[in-house]
């Protein structure tokens, strides 16, 4: 603890997210939070506004993504705090770590239920891992130490601080530096270890998921040693948190979305050895389908626990199996020709391939066109990778808003479908705003389409009706994706042909601020 | 109970539905609803996509207010209800009646945490007055009677129906008919409508404070005669869900929102006499100001409580009173010149005093703008007002899309800050696909003004710092409201002049369908 200057509650708080580490503030202020905006005057904290919540929970979930360390966000009561919520919900299920501050009304009001009145606790709870209400501005330096370290645990946390207006505005008193948690790094008992060596040994087929940090850096490349010295092949889920990859890189297997295919790409393997993730279940329950993918002989091994560090596990396994000289898989470079002609999944994903620049990130959220095109660019220029774990639309955007703005010097494509874009529209604002280098490829294929292939999925019938169809059919009208992106100051043009997104995608590169691309499918 | 068909559950839901009155929902289905999506198909239900749950509930709402009967939404799973929630919110607090579905994984699906899964009764329960998980296919049919009974209440309530996937894609048995609720009028006890009467009698200042059904029809204009035979004042709280205004009708006066006017306001009065309402409180605390606005010799009382009938009770009072031939008070109208020259809040009122048409509808999320204008528009031909009772901001595009809806003989006017339409933009994508009648009004001051204010009412500085005034001011970059109306099939234009702005206005009310005008303050 050192002394200082007095501070009010809400200078306490941004000096004390600043003193742990947290850079970056995404906020959506209303009055209850004025103090607080005076205290971001703090020049240790760079403060993003954004035009609607889930922007701003979606932008801290990217900034995490490429940082590992938690931002925060402004949120304006129970209300805006609901507004956040179905990004909260996305970061949670990728193991994101990010600090809400939530404005509340000041404790001598709420006897009277003003309008904004809500329990905020209680919307808080079901998606945060730790909750709690400032009690006063003396404490309040305490309460956001605690909010940060529980942020940055691993995997990370949601922690959600509610303000009340008397807290922020009170005397908090001199100020403090709570002392800072130590990071802990937990690893598999050696009896695990020596169980899934003796698998891999074995020589019956095994596939090694990995998810969250076990998709890069050094846990990535000592799981390429374990696969190029036992044969056993790599997957990931279909949707994970950040996956470095392309050329140079160790390549993973992606495990099929839909049913059918899911267990079929997994029937082949006797073993499923897991790394920061369990066994592979569906996204949604069919009428008759399973909702375990793997084939019902296949044994389940946990290697690595989510709250377990990949890299110590694996380097274990690496002794246990005397890998130690081994050299990893390595994925080959792929020249991909600038494709010609109509746009479809083949040439967009050619375009892109043939695009993207060394150490770009990918955002995708582009659900039926992506999903046939990402495996083609499993050989192009190294870049991060980011999904959806979630399952929440609207998380694109707002992702690749965050992740550009921890990563400026690099650009950020963010891929969505356009019923996607249009939950949380609003980042390509902030993008501007900020000036940030991210390219936003809207593929405008006018419907929810991958609803018409789940309501056959789903064996709602065989046709869809009239009224079913206008609920999955978004082309009338059809939106201007060009006016859109204009609208908000991002400048857009519309591509019809591949060369021509070809294009618009290299010039996007040696763009300042962001670009929005419109690929007209049909 | 009637014998039919056999159908599933989701048939069973949308069925029953519809036998108990509800005729629409606004929908944004997923996986988990395709079922649901299928039993759409029944011709008794309009089904109406919206691209942003926001847009569903705020839709619902409003067509609670011009229907006083329940509409019903579609959401998908936790995510899709949380995104849904800030505009449950605001209809909660303006006593609305909701029945919202919520899709979920089926129960055999759930164990294994797939990753849309999430806590939806923990999340529907804060603004939730009812929450059930449908247990059956069986069931579903008295669960979702019991919904819209709920729903239907006084005041009206918020309903939430969890739905299982295999629970809508089950059996349902045959079809059966659970029995309507008789809708219940109570009225208060004579002992308080005694007392009532002696204050009145008394000739000490008094006013009655109006509110939810209160402000309309029959119950506003027997306030009228209240007022006439004994001098008291009708006011209203500065937000009403909706009132009956304009020349020929009852004229109300609205206690100002701010603490220093609203106590003024109301200073002079002896006594408070509320009906289906609460004293006025201050919307937000502020440091060193009253939460309560009234005097502190100011007696309150109650004379309907929120779930009485006040049409009943101003009876009683008016036969207490012995006014059953005074005739009520009346707004005379007022013809306003058509304005000229600069924009402001005078040349704004004026304008739309001039141009609003007979039996319109005007839904204000105004803030600062309509704050000043529109206690100007008291002379207009006669028109419902409706505003936001929650305080949450992105109420209005959805609440003018769903009065629309249910009212589309009628043109509604939606007034709305820029600040404000950011968070619910997509309402304009609805209007156009339905091509309804609604005049969007876009006061584009390019800033969150009502926070500048507040700011300096907050004590937080009597300068506002650059990195505080960047999360006020959305100037940068200019968002160009023509170009977004147009991107989402809403005929749009700009005006800078008061008499372009009453062109743009009487131009609209000749449409068919929406019209965006952005009102370019400066």
């Amino acid at each position: 603890m050192t002394a200082g200057p007095r501070m009010n509650g809400a200078e306490a708080l941004v000096n004390t997210l600043a003193d742990q580490g947290v850079e970056v503030c995404f906020a959506n202020p209303g009055t209850s939070e004025m103090h607080f905006l005076a205290a971001l005057e703090n020049p240790r904290m760079k403060s993003v506004l954004c035009l609607f919540e889930g922007v701003c929970t979606g932008a801290a979930d990217g900034w995490y993504r490429m940082k590992d360390k938690p931002a925060s966000t402004l949120l304006h009561l129970g209300p805006g705090l609901a507004n956040g919520l179905a990004n909260i919900h996305n970061a949670k299920r990728a193991s994101i770590g990010m600090v809400n501050i939530v404005g509340e009304h000041s404790a001598s009001h709420l006897k009277y239920d003003p309008p904004l009145t809500s329990d905020i606790e209680g919307l808080a709870r079901p998606l945060s891992h730790w909750v709690r209400r400032a009690e006063s501005a003396r404490s309040i330096a305490w309460d956001t130490a605690t909010a940060v370290a529980k942020a940055s645990e691993h995997p990370g946390q949601i922690a959600t601080l509610i303000l009340p207006g008397d807290t922020a505005w009170q005397d908090a008193g001199e100020r403090v530096l709570p002392v800072a948690p130590v990071p802990v790094r937990r690893a598999p008992d050696q009896a695990r270890i020596d169980e899934v060596a003796k698998v891999l040994r074995s020589g019956e087929p095994a596939l090694l998921i990995l998810a969250n940090k076990a998709t890069r850096g050094r846990a990535l490349e000592l799981a390429g040693r374990i696969a190029a010295g036992t044969g056993c092949r790599l997957g990931s889920q279909f949707f994970t948190a950040r996956i470095e990859r392309g050329a140079g890189r160790v390549p993973i297997e992606r495990i099929p979305y839909a049913v059918a295919p899911g267990s079929a790409f997994l029937k082949d393997f006797k073993h499923l050895i897991t790394a920061e993730t369990r066994e592979p279940v569906a996204f949604f329950a069919y009428p008759d389908k399973p909702s375990l993918l793997k084939a019902p002989g296949t044994l389940v091994h946990g290697l690595v626990d989510a709250d377990e560090d990949s890299e110590l596990a694996f380097e274990m396994l690496i002794d246990a199996l005397g890998l130690r000289d081994t050299a990893p898989l390595i994925q080959q470079r792929i020249e991909t020709p600038v494709p010609q002609g109509a746009l479809n999944p083949i040439s967009i994903a050619h375009a892109i391939a043939a695009a993207i620049p060394e150490n770009c990130i990918v955002v995708d959220e582009s659900l039926t066109t992506g999903r046939e095109s990402m495996g083609l660019t499993m050989g192009a220029l190294p870049h991060d990778l980011i999904n959806n774990m979630g399952g929440s639309i609207g998380y694109g955007t707002p992702v690749a808003t965050g992740a550009s703005m921890a990563c400026p010097d690099r650009r950020t494509f963010c891929m969505v479908g356009d019923g996607s874009a249009m939950y949380t529209i609003q980042s390509l604002w902030t993008q501007a705003r900020e000036q940030l280098p991210v390219t936003t490829i809207i593929y405008a294929n006018h419907q929810y389409a991958i609803l018409k292939a789940e309501y056959a999925n789903m064996g709602a019938g065989t046709e869809i009706g009239p009224q079913a169809m206008a609920m999955i059919d978004i082309d009338n009208p059809r939106i201007d994706w060009v006016a859109m992106g204009t609208s908000m100051g991002v400048p857009s043009k519309r591509v019809t042909t591949a060369e021509d997104f070809h294009k618009a995608l290299t010039d996007s590169v040696r763009a300042d601020g962001p670009v929005l691309i419109e690929v007209l499918l049909k």
